[in-house]
């Protein structure tokens, strides 16, 4: 979408079911080997009970909203802010949605709030992003 | 490391070099088919000119220095903002430093900057991070 | 095999489970997130009740017949026919089995029908495929 | 899109470059270990001077372009005619096109001319699909 075309309240989503491969090749991506994600048995005695996905690879079905439907190809990602709330398990459907809050036609950029939720509808992040779309 | 093991001014890194194939599987996993990261002839079109990387696959590495360095193994991650201050591209080396800025005792609460910067030294991103060390 | 040692009636199998990370893998390959194939809450409340392959990820165990075992390397895949006749579920394993139904030696085509069962001997894909045996 | 939304002369694209890593994760999705794609000194060797992608990785593209844009989530695949016309090497970018030809509302079924180009405008691989839309 061009800059123009974009209106405080729009919204998108996505969703994608957060499995064990997906955690797997993630931790082998970012080199992130916290027992948490990656040793079921110490996963197990930790204050989560099992194996619980990376905030960071939620955090990335943030940027597929942004990068691919709202505002989709072409905008620049400039910030982003996160708040983890809750863990996601293996096995989580995760819903990322982004709502344009904020529009400065100036200087192009765009305001969004950010927000992943579980299959429960329980959130399990929450933040705000800034893009610039040219 | 315990809380009581940290204190301000400790640092670690951890660097890793962004293959194609983490770009190729962080898509996969992620779901965000970003023509720039995908596509090459539309990136090589872009302002960018040529393919990058999620900015959220460089915020992973961030991600692994808390959890498996400082403070490691038992945090909690609380927080992060993240600023993506320049791209990088397919091959780039990026290096993710934490270093501690204010402990909370009363509730065990650690903030630390975070930044990450290719192997030229440029910036790449920088944020903050809060995390709970039980 | 070279295209003299072909005959109407060869026949040959290949077998895999598809797994849970082939599915994710392939997603992230082709960029096909459809959410019958990702999403597992969307695919539970589909047709099918649950999340599953993607038909053309079966279609690949075709290929494999065709490019490894009958009539193997060396030959030149020309065109394919796919129905997709039932889902093929995470944990299925499917059978690709090929047949030889026509040879031209003027110029050196060979005719197959393609199918693939799952465990159970249900027919998930049929189709016909033509390669050239140099 | 629901079937009536749909018109004849309806387009959508979807493009990705083929990289190593897809076509090396793909030989081992499917097993097709063919050493076209996978043994760089027999595929040099070969008519096709070097590793070339799994012409049914190219036509995964056109089963993403008919899962997630056109006609897009829960349509239901029949049948695909495939033809490949010329070899996808790695590093190519192809693009998977879409086009409604016919349209039967009695049983809901749309017919779709699908064709894959590489980044020179040269077809790859062509053909037809068939979809329910319920």
């Amino acid at each position: 979408m061009t800059f123009e075309e974009l209106s405080v309240g729009d919204e998108a989503t996505f969703t994608k079911t957060v499995t064990e491969a997906d955690v797997t090749l993630y931790a082998g991506i970012t080199g992130d080997m916290n027992p948490l994600h990656v040793d079921r048995e110490a996963a197990e005695r930790s204050r989560f009970g099992g194996r619980i996905a990376h905030g960071m690879l939620t955090a990335g079905f943030v940027s597929t909203v942004l990068g691919t439907r709202l505002p989709g190809p072409g905008c620049i990602y400039l910030s982003q802010t996160l708040r983890f709330t809750r863990p996601v398990r293996i096995g989580d459907t995760v819903t990322a949605r982004a709502e344009v809050t904020a529009l400065d036609p100036d200087d192009r950029r765009v305001r969004l709030t950010t927000t992943c939720v579980n299959q429960d509808g329980d959130e399990v992040l929450e933040g705000e992003a800034e893009l610039l779309v040219p």
